[in-house]
This record gives structure tokens, C-alpha cells and sequence, in this order.
């Protein structure tokens, strides 16, 4: 038995105190997102999702989703949890008004999204692939695609998904082979089979429909010959009714280590005849691009998922600690018992869950404000420092929150100990579904390699050098704080000085040897991550200690936010500062044995 | 489909080279124990359990053990292939030929276990927890005792049980409340129930042998009332014939995550009447002290587990990473392409998992030797020393290894990428047995605490100091080996210093403050692993050496390990040291928070 309660005082700090409201409210169109709306909507999406979706994520990992006859069958509860979903609004609310959508700003709905992620991480991917191909019709797509399909999509009657992989194409997408040909009345015949398709098929809504990349008659080779289509599951008459199936096959569902109540399919495209009708987005070869729409979303979304289950992980564990009674505290009478939280260890692994769980929410909410102030501030050279500034932190947001997610989940078990281990206790759960997260959505691997050679360089480096600089900046505000804060100063300085000497390593030597920066790219995301995270709770304890002299009355919880700062900076601070060496020891030592001499 | 060819090479490499045989050889009864024979040895267990345990490992996985009616039935070819073992002489080989075993050191011993646990984690345990069984019955059971069941479990007729745990008494063994009270006939009567009895029924072999823990009456509370007991499932007849059912019901199996072909059994001793006849083991009250013998050789395998899986990982994620072709060398031209080890981050992953493998391999079997050492000497001062240093590495062979085999299995899950996260690739397999090892034997936080409150003091702390000093002495070798030793040598006195200072500290502050040691227990645990993991990877670099400067033809494996060395120095080794500030952070920033304030 597992159990939720939404993190909405945490929540509600990082956006009231850390980030603020202000700002948003005062961008065109989110005049609405103050203080009490705010809290009002969370308070109610925490509840909704912890009443109707909470209790089918066991349940629908038992069951997980099977195909049966060709037709994807969804566990009990879910296709009703989905639409009880839909009926609530929360669906669209990331969407602009003038399609239906609820229009509010990404730091919001990434609020909301974490509690979606954390009470069904399975049934939050239908809406999440569904988000990704509202923007990227939104963006790209031609009026009467918006028309046709966004508006649907965003009541929630048809679902989306996003076709990239085949069995060749994973990592490289630009190897994929699906192809498309023109029809004679402007539409295209699309060919291939596609796999990985996370509710590719289901039985949730009437129809699906599939953003599906494709290859058009002599398009060059690699990613610059992708083009993008709008296949739907069923065709959609002028009326805007239902018409024939449009030849796409559930070959079939893969069976997966986690979130298995998601079907993920197999699908074959147009198979049983001259191909499946489909329409194409934008202009031809401009595939790519358009998928770095979705997926940049996409991508924070899956970041996001590492904090939700981070945050459900520890909660669980949390109470088991505080119920489950197991020896003696150090130095009592042997009759004396304990509450297991009561021992050091224990307390140090949920001390761990807890700083990193609060790091990363602190993250993901800043990515998403960023991604809000790119898109909607008056002045187009904020708008551009915001995009190269979301744009940093977004292979963060992703590798670094899944990696953590995971290693969070994995803490859970231990805290549980032997129950942990066993199914019905819900931390296996939480283990199995987390483990995806490094994965999908570009592997961390490549998001580390995005970092260091799109992120970093974009702008002439603007966006790092510029977050180096905000994190050397609250040390005047640190050394001031009093002596609670000086580890927490120093240590950050610490990592902060690592980190600016690391990024000049990479740019002088990736220049001269891309290779050389690839070799340290994933100690650098973490690196960043690490001290990022230092730098957002070491604001998140000024913010709480100036609160406190302000007065305000939850003393208890904001002192129990500078503890966990300080926590964090002294205990998991330092291994982020040491991946300087890693860093910087360059690509010889891994290239140094012969694939065929490294067996033992 | 997963692949497995044993690592016979580095296993003589550690065992002829670095460990040396002649050590071995001298101690009286294992004059048989040379190159030759070895080598002969590993080879054939290498061979059969390729053949014939290995290919259960999935299966076994996918089928799990049930209880049907009340017996437990073992995946399809489980009883076979552990007979088949039994015929081939393996399961007795840890055991004195007095009782016809095959008197084989524990060095060679966990040589072969590595690969028995490798092929099939789940039915390793079997023989594993016969061999616990054995090894108490040995040291403190009757000769009635040996005659009658130790002969028939080396035979492997029958199986043993470790039955500790109950439902209030996991980590804290000393609450448990079975009871055993005195029959007319000197024999006992055993009621309680006890769960996570692994193996605790099945239907490998006829008979089970329980080493039950339970309280005579009057005895203190806590562990210094605890007695072991012999409870068989069927009563053995004066002629050895099997008697009676001895009361002792399965009452359910565990849903656990992973190791599923292995039962875990709940068992109900007595339920149906006076209570299961129970025959005690030694002197009343001392069982706590029996079960640390069991105990201490089940750590060592549990650790060796680690080893196994993460072996069984880095080979399948190698062949992968070989064979799956996808995207190109960065600079090389768009139609270029390669396979993924090509890419400077999965090389580098495939590094990590080698470089860890290498170094806990070398680990446990350092601790094996000096567990022969310990027992088997001459010179009884020598055996002391080799005892307490027995003693210190095994925590940290438990802990340190089982921890990494899980970062090992959850890298391979990485290099494969989606497929990694479909059952079929395997690799879930490994990421969910291995899971259980960081838990079970006594969860890695209680090794940590043992390791700073039984295995750092004993001896006035001359273990540890002379570990240290151990480390220190190949500096001025790695000094003489030149350039490429030079990042090695620096990191590892790095390393130490730092290991000897966090020593100090908990020296120091423990001695006031046992809570101030705990609190730093698992990091100084990882320190220690690290730095050791180092030390040992430095010292089979510079075995490496010597050997390619006598002009020993296998070259490439030697470079190999030079640059798998270095490797660990330059990118995992500052992890490590990195640990020493979080060591020395103290205890309070763990206990700041009210447990009740802990909630977001």
C-alpha cells in the first residue's frame, strides 16, 4: 500500500517565493496567474489526481495493457480516469484559449505535471504525447490541421504520439527508413514500420493520431531527408466524423521492465496497401526540426517524471520510516525501541531523497519559467536570453532529474529493506517505472552530448557563462546569512569554481577535439546538475531565512529548508565538485583498450 | 538473449598473479592446490555451468517458483541442473573431505562461485544456503549432528535454510519471539513463524535442513536469548531413512521483484500441534554468535553476487555495444557509421562497468584468501592478523560490491537503450536480482555500521592501519613504474590520505559520540571500497608491468589492465576521496529536521 499526499507547500514555495508569480501574471495573456488562483488550481489538481489517478498505478501495473485480436486493451479504471481527466479540464490546460485550451504558463502546468507524473506515471504519458503533438501542429501545422486535429486533440477526445523509432533508427533517427509518396490529390502514402510507440494504440479515445516521420522520394540521407506527417488512426471525414481505418497495425506490445500499463507498440504503417494516408506538416524535409518542437517539451516532461517519483519514493519511505519499529537507537537501554527513521542511516538516506527530490523540483519549475519568459516576454532580447537559458537547462531538466529520480526510487527500497523488495509494497514499482526515464526522449548520453555541443556553445556561450554568474552572485547574500550558511557558501563556491573550470576545458579542447569534450560530456551534465541544484537550494535557504525575518509563520518548515540546503551542500555538493578531474582527464583512457581486447 | 563466456583469464590473472598460489599451496591440506589444477578446475565449472545452469537463468526468471497446494514447485529443469551440479562434485568442493567434501580453499571457492552465481543468481542460492548451514553445523553442531545431516547437505541430498527473520524482527534479529521449549526426550519443541526464508521449501531434493533462531524460556530479551536449532522438514529415522513431516507449513511465497526462481518462503514452525521438533545446536543462548559464522561466509558470497551479476552485465553490454550499429563517429562523414562503442559515452560506460567488475573482483577474492589465511596458517599470530583483516573487508565486500553490482546492471540496461528496457533483452533480469543483494544478509546500512562499531576498532585497529600502510608501501613502486603510473600514483595517495583522515575522524569522534561515527558510517563504507577498489586495480597495473617486462606474451590483456587501472584512478577514484568532507560533515545537518516536519 502505497501512499500520496501532493507536495503543495513545497510546491507553492518554489513558485511563490523562488521564482514568483509576478512575473508571469505580468506577461500578456496570464494576467489570471496570481497568487490564490494559483493555489487554488493545484489544490484541486492534487486532490483530483490523487483520488481518481493515484489508485490505478498499482493496480495498472498488475494488469499492465495487452493487445488482444489487434486491439490494445487498457487496465480496468483507466480509460474512466482519463476522461474523468479530460472532464476536469486539466488536459488543456497548457494550450491557448483560441483552441480551447485552459492557456497557462508552462511553470504551472509543470506544477500540476508533477503530480500527474507522481500518481500515474503510465497514464500521465497518453496526455504528455498528446501535448507534443498539439506543439508541434500548433507550431508547424497548416491551419486546417488545427482546425481538424489541435482542437480535438486538446478536448481530449483523440489522443497523440509521436512516430520516430525503428528498429534501425534509435538514437540516430536520421537512419530511418519509412517513406512517403506523394498522392495525386496532395495527400501522401506513408510506408514503414515504427517501433517504441508509447500509446500507439489504446482504447481510451475514438482516435489516434500519429505524428510519424518519414522519408520523401530523393530526400538526402541522414536527418536532413526527414519530413513530418499527421496519420491518423482513422481517416476524419469533412463533417469531422469518423471514416475507414487508415491501414495502421498494432503488430505488437513490448514487454517492459516498468510502466506497464503504457502500451508501447509496434506499429506498421500502411502495410495492407498503398500506404496510409498521411499529411504532411509543414514543408518537406523539415522533419527534424519540427520534432525538436515536441521534444523539447517532451524532454522536460521526462525530467519531470524523475522529480514526481523522486517525491512519491520519498514520501513512502518517509512513512514507512516513522511506522516501522526496528531496534534501538545508538547508546540506549536494549528494552528502548525506535521508529527505523530514528537511526543515522536511515535518516541520512531520506535526508538524500529529500535535498535531491527538492533540487530538482527546483530545477524543473526554472526550466519552465525560462521556457515561459522565451516564449512570452515583451522584449524580444529577453525572450532570446530566456531561450538560450531554457535551452541550457532542458538536457539538465532530463538526465540529471532521471538519473536522480531513479537513484531516489532505488533509496526507497532500501529504506523499506526486505519490503521493499516485495511487489506489494509499491517501491518495485516505482523502481521499474523510473528506469525508463534515462532512456526515452534521447537517451541521457545524447542529452549530455547536446549539452556540450549545442548548449554550451549557442549564443557564444552566453547562457552558461551568464548561470555561472547568477551562482557566483547570491555569495554576497550567503556570506551575509549568518553562520549557518558559511559551509553552504563554501562549498557551493567550491563547486561553482569546478564548474567554470570545467566549461573552459571543454570549450578549449572540444574545439581542437570534439572527442575530447564527448569523452567528458556526462560527468559535466552532472556536474551541472549537481551544482545547480546546490545553487537553487542555497537560494531556496536565503529565501527561507529571509521569510522567517519577515516574520512569516511557518517557522518549522522553512528552517527545515535551510537544513536541507545545508545538507545538501555538504553531502552531496562534493561529488559534483569532484567530476572535475573526470572531466578533464580527457578521451585517451577510453579509448585506450581495443574493443575486441576488452573481454575478460 | 543474453551471452556469458567465463572470465577465466582475469580470474588466474588475480589468482596466479596478484594473489598467488603458493601461498595456498603451503597450507596443510591444500598441497593440491596449484596452477595446474586450477586451471583445470575453473575451466570445467566454467564450461558446465555455462551449459547447463546458464541457460535457466531466463527461463527460471520468467517462470518463478510457485507454491501449488501447499509444496513448492521450481521453474522446469531447476531440479535437474542442481543434481547435475551435485554429480559433478561442485557443491561440496568448500567442504572438509571428512565428511566427503572436496577441500577446496575459499579462494578457489569463490573463484568458481563467481560463475555460479553469475549463470543463475536464483538456484545459486540454494547450494549457498547449504553452505551456511554447514559451515554452523560444522563449527558448533554435535558429531550426531555432522553424521546425520552434514554428510547428507554436502552430498547435496538435501538442502539448508538460514530462518532468522520474523515479521517484527528483520534488521533487529534479537526482537524475534519464536519459541523453543524443552521436550522429555532432550529434544525441542519449536513454534513461530518466520519469513523471507529463502529456499525455505522447494522441490529440489527430498529433505531441508532449517537452522531455526528461537527463545528457550527464561531466556533474556534482545540477542543474547537467542538459540539455533536444527529443525529438518521430514524427521531423519536412526537407519537415515526419512520419518515423518515435521510440522513446518509453507504458509505463502513472496511476489518479489526479481530472483524469482528462488522461493521465499514464509514458514509456519509447530502450527498444528506441540510444535516442530527442533534439535539444539551447541549451548542454549549462543545462537547469535553461530549465526555470525553463518553469517560472515553468506556476506562474502552475497558480495560476490555483485560481482557476478555486474560480470554477467559488462559482457552482454560489450557484445551490444559490438554489434549494434547506430549513428557515427563525431567528425566522420554523414554515411560513415559505426557501432555504439564507438561513441566516447558508452565507452566510457563500458569502462566504468570493467574498471568496477576488476576491482571487486579482486576484492573478494583478497577477502576469500584471507578468510584461508585466517583459518589455515601455521603461525597462530599470522592466522589473527589475516583474521582481522578478514573481518574488515567483509562488510565492504558485502556492501560496497552488491551496491556497485546493481550500478553495473543499471549501465548495461543503458548501453542497450530501449531494448535494454525490454525483458527479453535480459538486462531487466539482472537490474532486478541484483537488487536484493544490497538488502538481504543484513542490508548494506548495517554493514557500514559494523564496519565503523566491530571491524575498525578490533584489534586496537590494526586491520585498517595495516591496510593503509599496505596502500601507502606500492607508492614508491608506482613511482618507479613511469609516466603512464603517474595520474594513478597521485590519486591513490590522494585517496589515502583522505582514507586515513575520515579513519581518524571517526576514531575520534566516535569514541564520544557513536552517533557522530554512524552518521558517516556509509560513506566511509564507499570511501573504503574506492580507495581499496584502487589500491587493488594499482597493484594488478603494476603485476601487469612486471609481467610484460619478463616478456610475458599475452600483451594486450596485460596493457589492458594497465589502462583499465588508470581508467579507475582518473575517472571513479576522486568519487571516493571526494567522500571525506560528507564523512567528517558530522551528525547534526541529519537529525535538523523533526521527523514530523519532514513531509512536503
Amino acid at each position: 500500500m502505497t501512499v500520496y499526499a501532493p507536495p503543495l507547500k513545497d510546491l507553492r514555495f518554489v513558485l511563490q517565493h523562488m521564482i514568483g508569480l509576478d512575473g508571469l501574471a505580468a506577461l500578456s495573456g496570464y494576467e489570471h496567474v496570481e497568487a490564490d488562483f494559483v493555489d487554488a488550481i493545484l489544490d484541486e489538481a492534487g486532490k483530483f489526481l490523487t483520488d481518481v489517478w493515484f489508485p490505478l498505478n498499482r493496480s495498472g501495473d498488475i494488469e499492465g495493457s495487452h493487445l488482444r485480436d489487434g486491439v490494445v486493451v487498457t487496465p480496468e479504471g483507466f480509460k474512466d480516469a482519463y476522461h474523468r481527466m479530460v472532464q476536469g479540464g486539466w488536459l488543456g490546460i497548457p494550450f491557448p484559449e483560441q483552441y480551447g485550451g485552459g492557456n497557462m504558463p508552462a511553470t504551472i502546468v509543470t506544477a500540476i505535471g508533477e503530480m500527474i507524473n507522481a500518481t500515474n506515471t503510465s497514464l500521465a504519458m497518453a496526455p504528455g504525447l498528446t501535448q507534443g503533438a498539439v506543439d508541434a501542429l500548433l507550431e508547424h501545422g497548416s491551419e486546417e490541421m488545427k482546425e481538424t486535429y489541435v482542437r480535438r486533440l486538446i478536448a481530449g477526445e483523440w489522443t497523440g504520439t509521436m512516430c520516430l523509432t525503428e528498429p534501425q533508427a534509435g538514437s540516430d533517427v536520421g537512419a530511418l527508413t519509412t517513406k512517403a509518396t506523394p498522392a495525386d490529390d496532395g495527400t501522401w502514402r506513408v510506408k514503414g514500420t515504427k517501433i517504441f510507440i508509447s500509446w500507439g494504440d489504446h482504447d481510451l479515445t475514438d482516435n489516434i493520431i500519429h505524428l510519424v516521420l518519414a522519408r520523401t522520394p530523393d530526400s538526402p540521407p541522414g536527418t536532413k531527408g526527414i519530413s513530418m506527417f499527421v496519420v491518423p488512426k482513422y481517416l476524419v471525414n469533412e463533417d469531422g466524423s469518423l471514416g475507414a481505418l487508415n491501414d495502421i497495425q498494432t503488430v505488437s506490445l513490448e514487454h517492459k521492465m516498468g510502466i506497464k500499463a503504457s502500451p508501447t507498440a509496434v506499429l506498421s504503417f500502411g502495410d495492407q496497401g498503398d500506404g496510409s494516408i498521411g499529411y504532411l506538416i509543414g514543408e518537406e524535409r523539415q522533419g527534424m526540426r519540427y520534432m525538436f518542437t515536441m521534444m523539447n517539451n517532451a524532454r522536460v516532461a521526462v525530467g519531470l517524471a524523475g522529480v514526481s517519483i523522486g517525491e512519491m519514493a520519498y514520501q513512502n519511505a518517509l512513512a514507512y520510516a516513522q511506522e516501522r519499529i526496528q531496534g534501538r537507537p545508538i547508546g540506549a537501554s536494549p528494552d528502548e525501541v525506535t521508529p527505523i527513521i530514528g537511526h543515522a542511516n536511515v535518516r541520512r538516506m531520506l535526508m538524500t531523497m529529500r535535498a535531491q527530490v527538492e533540487a530538482m523540483r527546483a530545477l524543473l519549475l526554472e526550466n519552465a519559467y525560462a521556457m515561459d519568459m522565451a516564449r512570452s516576454h515583451p522584449d524580444e532580447e529577453t525572450r532570446r536570453q530566456y531561450s538560450l537559458y531554457a535551452d541550457l537547462l532542458t538536457p539538465v531538466s532530463k538526465a540529471w532529474a532521471t538519473d536522480l529520480g531513479s537513484e531516489v526510487a532505488s533509496m526507497a527500497i532500501q529504506v523499506y529493506g526486505g519490503m521493499g523488495y516485495i511487489e506489494e509494497s509499491g517501491m518495485p514499482q516505482f523502481y521499474r517505472d523510473s528506469r525508463i526515464l534515462s532512456i526515452y526522449e534521447g537517451t541521457n548520453g545524447i542529452q549530455a552530448l547536446d549539452l556540450i555541443g549545442r548548449k554550451l556553445p549557442a549564443g557564444g556561450g552566453a547562457a552558461i557563462m551568464g548561470f555561472i554568474a547568477n551562482m557566483k552572485a547570491i555569495d554576497a547574500d550567503l556570506a551575509k546569512a549568518g553562520e549557518r550558511f558559511s559551509s553552504m557558501r563554501t562549498l557551493l563556491a567550491d563547486g561553482v569554481t569546478a564548474l567554470e573550470q570545467a566549461t573552459g576545458w571543454l570549450a578549449m579542447n572540444g574545439m581542437q577535439d570534439p572527442n575530447q569534450a564527448a569523452a567528458g560530456a556526462t560527468p559535466y551534465l552532472n556536474m551541472l546538475g549537481t551544482v545547480a541544484g546546490g545553487y537553487f537550494l542555497a537560494k531556496s535557504a536565503l529565501t527561507a531565512s529571509r521569510l522567517l525575518e519577515e516574520g512569516n509563520a511557518d517557522k518549522e518548515f522553512l528552517e527545515a529548508k535551510i537544513a536541507t540546503a545545508r545538507f545538501y551542500a555538504e553531502q552531496l555538493l562534493p561529488l559534483g565538485t569532484a567530476l572535475l578531474g573526470p572531466i578533464t582527464a580527457g578521451k585517451d583512457n577510453l579509448f585506450a583498450i581495443d574493443p575486441d581486447q576488452m573481454r575478460h
